[in-house]
């Protein structure tokens, strides 16, 4: 069977390095990134176009990553009914704040599912968890990661003790 | 076929009246809405009891409502793999900053699919987009509801001119 | 001659009071205002179809008001090279912030000329000062108006003098 | 036929290497900056002279860049019926908000034009806009300008396939 | 002896009720309130004049009242050498922030003396205490002033024990 | 035995009403408030009397309630060794991040205690945790505290279900 | 007589650092520390445990550091009755406002005693002073701290003065 | 005659170096410096005692610099009638916004006169325009200075115009 696949759009590609996390998330999931350079406001034509082909083309979800007046959430979301996760990219100036609002106060009617600033490796997951709704292969994946990840912590909590001895 | 199921959780009653929309909106997808009043930090056991059953009781995605230091959310999404949005609520203080901020800012490896301040309707939105991956009957509603509003926007247009007129 | 074109586009017909003085003013400067209701979001066609056609339909300026994750002025910015003015409206939350931010903190190459949170009336002076660049008539009505507002601030700074006495 | 004239207005030589491209970007236009420091509050009568005269000695934009309490904007368009464009300087506190702030929240009367916080760019291109309205050659520049961004964001699609296939 | 003079200059007479109290204030002091509406922005040869004067007509300190791009404190103080304190307006979005920036963040050379957002009293006794430095006789009154509001928390203090007594 | 005291030091008599419920909560748990309306900036030595004896008094935490520039927490703490409980309380601007950023940044050395903006509930629940350390009988308080809280929740839980039903 | 336990429990083990000082602190105040790398979100089920059964091992206060949507001090503190100390980690972006947010914002009835922004240090001498109630050791090792902080003061307010003069 | 005197309140020896300016502005004015560390909350007894005395000591106007929850500025005030300027310090976090409201939003009764985040030259020149009203020969300073810092940003003006060419 296919993998799945989920877009990765980000508005400039000085935003890869951010999202190199959330790409290599994705792979680990065995979920296929589609990922393009698409700017809502310098290729608003291929945004278009872009997000009405996405579910012809296969894609099941859009991740779009953005920063300063981060509008390529909303504007994929108006041209798809298919889930988009806006991934909020902090820039050289306001620490993040300017994204973050431009992508999660999305006006009622189309909704963008925000993650944290900077916080393209849960974008990943959540596209993950969208799709095990479907792809039941996901699901022992998530539970493995969930898993993998509480051990990540126990190992550093007894890692951490001869650290405090030495206080 | 039985309708799918999302869990509508809310940190308290007050939440109640912004929530009802979200409601609505999720019935109207032809969507079972399973509300819960579960405060992640006085009723914690509820909270964990409810996410760590939530898949096994049918339920397919839970949204999270809550004011302040939201918790909710992250604390749900803790205990399961199933996606999780997030809907901060305006509280008497700091605009709905405060909220968002503890909604959205989430660690690394527990995502939240956070909505606007307030935004209980989109929340059903999403949910709706994140079902119809598998449900196909969604996809008509979605399209739809999409449909609807940019009526309603045209129409809307149509009927503000003669209130330019009168200017 | 045919009075100059300035299209007022506004996301939401709540938006409406807000602009209303601005649309007044665009009349007082015998600008001819084209005034629509235009979601970013739940009508991007619209959005778009009005920004590419604008020019040829003898608009020379627009004026774009929007709350919350306020994109229509980049979204319509995206279609044109006609200036676009932004007018961030607040909204029920954040109290303006999200607005002002989502319209201003536009990425190099698309700007927005962005005015005050509620500030439509600063909107149309705005456009009446860059269509003055190019309508004489417009340069009389503008220094005018700064006399007459000169006049009315020196008014009220002689009619205040007697309620110092009293206190 | 000689270039048409735009003023850039610094309120301190350390705001010259943030305007550097803002100037460029005229060049590119064929727009002739005249570029002066004058303080809003240390040349306040060097501010008012520039700003009555403006008109008269052939310009026809003024952008103003300026940073902490950024009233150099506010300071020139009381002095003139140009139009004026607002550049808030990011300082060494604060992270932009207030040159963000004391530039865009203009009273009622008296509009400036403002643009991203460091968006010296956007500013001369907000300029040419407005100057296109009057000049017909600067609309095929921007049009050229608007067509090479998106080749630009296209070409940079293309290049990061690659990075995509090593993650 | 005459009183001394001080200038208690608004932005517009909007801010008039605000200022009420420190214009009481004031007078309680025996200091002669000069009071003006002078806008920064639409009367700026009147604040020019004005502060360029101010020393001359005897004016020993300006109190300068404003809100949202709250200049008028900057823009006096740029055409004198008097003290110049700041009282930043609470206007109708963003809860007095910007006007309390756009007051204090004052560039190097050029201070503004910044009270609390709506502190028009506060402004009074500072202008004087400054007055004190020179004017015997308001070293006693500002005495009696702090005793008096001492004894006004003292007794506010016992009268509240009654309402402890009630819970 | 005698209660425990604790003290209850408001900067204004206008906090009164967002304090009765602390009030009212430390008399539930058997603590005896001792209610004082002392500013630490009108009343400075009667904040300094009260702090330096307050231990010697029996007093074992204080609770400091106060706006705007709160420094009640910090100047009460700067005196004493015994727990100070910060409660910042919203005043007319600002929202109250004001008040939060004055009570809860206090610098290294000398804490204060701070809970949510206007939360004086917390602050008498906080207190008796604290208390409980050394008081047995607090321990089955705050835990039948916590189960009615519980409780309470449920029962919310159950009677939101026929509104549900309603939608 | 065994020393007091009071837990240090950080989100991650990146915030070791930043509580070093912390765990330094509270052996000084011959305080045991019991150190534990725990995630609200990563190992819910150690969170809970950890909280329920933190009286019985015999721990009196829990100091909870986390960053970002800093849910752990709440968590903890919805499991347990002792008193629970949060430390809000400055993480990469928002300079801070979301860990402070998410940790002092606590809904009524379950409290969380927030600490300054990276205030480690502080946390541990309000648990020394919270301990002081029961353990009278502690009573004069604080009194001992301050007059060190003081002298230390004092020490450096000498120092400096030479360095006056070279000015 | 003996200069004026002004003191230098610093809360730690860490604002030294921002207060080195204001120290050499001081003296440029011909006005002797007083320069102290002293803490508000770590030295409360030693802030009260040089506020209490400061008038008797000579010292005309006191400048208090602090971070984070900058209580000093408010300390000092409560104890003197003396006019006090408020500098606050941008420390690790929150940059500069937790000192600016700390400092500038003092209760009505109580004045700070609040200059720009690191705003120690500012203070120093507000100090001798205060000082100006009563000592004549400040006067002609400051309008040297004002004159010397015009023709500073004329001369950069000029050196510029070179810079643009190579553009």
């Amino acid at each position: 069977m296919a993998s799945p696949k989920v877009a990765v759009i980000m508005g400039s590609d000085s935003d890869f390095d951010k999202m190199r996390g959330c790409i290599k998330r994705l792979k680990d999931f065995k979920i296929e990134p589609v990922v393009r350079i698409i700017s809502a406001h310098r290729t608003p034509y291929e945004a278009e176009e872009f997000a009405k082909n996405a579910k012809d083309n296969g894609i099941e979800i859009i991740i779009a990553a953005a920063g300063k007046a981060a509008h390529l959430g909303g504007v994929l979301a108006a041209f798809t009914t298919l889930p988009v996760i806006g991934v909020p990219i902090k820039s050289s100036t306001m620490d993040g704040l300017d994204s973050l609002l431009s992508m999660v106060q999305m006006p009622s009617g189309i909704p963008v599912a925000c993650v944290a600033i900077d916080g393209g490796d849960n974008a990943a997951i959540l596209a993950a968890q969208m799709l095990a709704l479907k792809y039941d292969y996901l699901e022992k994946l998530l539970c493995d990661h969930k898993k993998s990840m509480a051990e990540g912590v126990m190992k550093k909590n007894r890692s951490v003790q001869a650290m405090v001895e030495e206080i």
